[in-house]
């Protein structure tokens, strides 16, 4: 179905989708008189004794702010601040209607990694935690790592450590399905992105050994010229052969295909040079790296896209709410990759029996919300 | 009455005052299909094709930022981003229950000049207007001035503008309560700060021709070392027999004394030192300069505070949330000093008889809102 038109149609009516609510009554002189002057002036006070009773006494351990310079909006590319808009209020509309968060959008006019740095600082003190969200790689990832650094609230970067978490978890689900030890799969990631390194750091964390990373130029190798800080990082632990080539050649005897990058890259011809029943998430957006009807019938054994319309959607909307409701109320201060494995896991096992069309849950259901908060401790 | 413990048990409870409301239902995957990918991708490309879209498409044209660096908050003073927060809330809430319109707060960590410049140009593309707030002078004029030629959204200084059209407002209704010419009325402005300055040109451009203004060094003259620019500006309109003292030596002969100043800084000699019959604002808060009773009973014929507690509160709420709504539904881009001075007309003729304890509406009426949004066009 082609929700094109509707969305136009639904954003222009409501103009978007978010809007400020209140949690007090607001009618009488008496309830000014206690929300603003003279009475707020206590309040404030209270805070300037003790910073930390903002947690307290405002939304703030409720409020995340989602940092973005729309330069990696979706799959659309850089196409500036106010056209990436429509997806922060989507976020937004998400992170209340999942998990009661309270989260605004922020999409800025700034593509200057430290420029993008001082913002974060800047509005620390309003919020309880920073989702940072399509800012394009690399400079998301020197982005995220000083904030983790500088800042004690939570950062989360949804395109690197949301993508990873999902892909960890539709896979631990996947090889409970089919049978496979997920530690001895042979993994090629299409696509050296926010998503792309994020995930090849998190598989390694969980202990997958083989993993083979393509960008757009073809196999990332330890002494490929070029490479930028990141890749030649995640270069030293991944393709411990040291193949080199294209997608075509990378794929050749490998169990399982992560696509984070354009629609089409894959045929049927490749899947059926993987070895037997491979699995296949095929995550471009919105269309896939190869459809799902191709890849099951060259032979894979569970096919996931981003997508809505196939089974198995492996979307990282179900995880943003659920972590930082988590962070939030476990008072989290910075997140941890042990923080992100046990995510994954427990939003694995909210499918109590995962089969070839069933290894995620919906990105409706609460249960994923539920489970990834209680695993944040 | 002390509102102090009501007002942080109030806080404590609900965890501050406001939170994301969503426009939207959000349950289905048909829901999440519109408001967020696939569907959303079509609303950003509209924009991405057409910037202006984002007024339409996204909650933008409604939406206003609020900053604030904490370093003049209410009476309080510096007391920092996160203290300040509470105010910020308080006026989040106001603007969504008298005018609908969608206000957050943003409470910076810089008190930088230019870094607070640049966040705000940072975050034009995500709203339809910027409020800021609570920004210490003299800092604060060179933020409006600066803004209000480079953002294409409209940016208005609350502590300066809105206390300047409140305080015309009243003036309006005091001459025409005791029948004064306003024009005729000699007036001392204790306080030039944002407050005192603004409304010393705002009480210029209405035509009053003969001003005193005095910050804590005292009068402020042509010829006195040590003024910054903006005082130096306002010296060159103000103070035409060059006077020098004190505010005792300040106060003898006028008709009018507006404070923007200090708690009990004028006794009752002061004001029988005036001339006969005088208006007295004494907007210290939560202390005025004088308590009304004091005022009245040495001749003041109409008192005014910045307290609900007394007849006549002159309180800027009474302007920012129609400020803001008429900026809104007449697509403003700009502010000019003629909308300010409509303003404050359509404010003050919202009392149709004004009176000795009646000069203006109270801060729950609705009709303020209507006037000041219908009078910005």
């Amino acid at each position: 179905m082609d929700y094109s038109k509707k969305a136009i149609a639904l954003h222009k009516k409501n103009k978007g989708k978010i809007e400020i609510g209140l949690k007090i009554p607001l009618k009488t002189i008496d309830d000014l008189s206690m929300a603003y002057t003279p009475g707020v002036g206590a309040v404030c006070m209270e805070i300037h004794k003790d910073k930390k009773k903002s947690f307290e006494l405002t939304n703030r351990k409720n409020s995340v702010a989602i940092v973005c310079d729309g330069t990696a909006v979706l799959g659309l590319g850089d196409i500036g601040p106010e056209a990436g808009m429509p997806v922060m209020e989507g976020k937004s509309a998400i992170f209340k209607a999942f998990a009661n968060v309270d989260a605004m959008p922020l999409c800025i006019k700034t593509k200057d990694t430290k420029e993008i740095i001082k913002f974060c600082k800047n509005i620390e003190p309003s919020f309880g935690g920073i989702n940072l969200e399509d800012i394009s790689a690399p400079r998301c990832f020197e982005i995220l790592e000083v904030l983790e650094k500088e800042l004690s609230i939570p950062v989360f970067h949804d395109d690197q450590d949301g993508t990873a978490i999902v892909v960890l978890a539709g896979l631990i689900n996947a090889c409970r399905a089919s049978g496979k030890a997920m530690n001895d799969l042979r993994i090629v990631i299409n696509g050296a992105g926010a998503a792309g390194i994020a995930t090849a750091r998190l598989l390694l964390a969980q202990g997958v050994k083989d993993i083979l990373l393509l960008d757009s130029q073809g196999i990332i190798y330890k002494t490929r010229k070029g490479l930028n800080k990141f890749k030649k990082e995640i270069a030293q632990k991944t393709n411990k052969q040291n193949l080199k080539g294209g997608l075509v050649e990378a794929m050749v005897g490998m169990d399982v295909f992560i696509g984070v990058s354009k629609p089409g890259l894959v045929n049927a011809k490749m899947i059926k040079s993987m070895n037997a029943d491979p699995i296949i998430f095929a995550m471009a957006n919105p269309v896939p790296e190869v459809m799902p009807g191709i890849a099951l019938k060259a032979g894979a054994s569970v096919v996931g896209t981003g997508r809505s319309d196939f089974p198995n959607q492996i979307n990282n909307a179900l995880v943003f709410p659920g972590i930082f409701k988590g962070f939030i109320d476990n008072n989290v201060k910075t997140v941890t990759q042990k923080m992100k494995l046990k995510a994954a896991i427990a939003l694995a096992y909210v499918i109590k029996k995962p089969n070839k069309n069933k290894i995620l849950p919906s990105v409706t259901s609460q249960d994923a919300v539920k489970a990834i908060a209680q695993a944040i401790k």
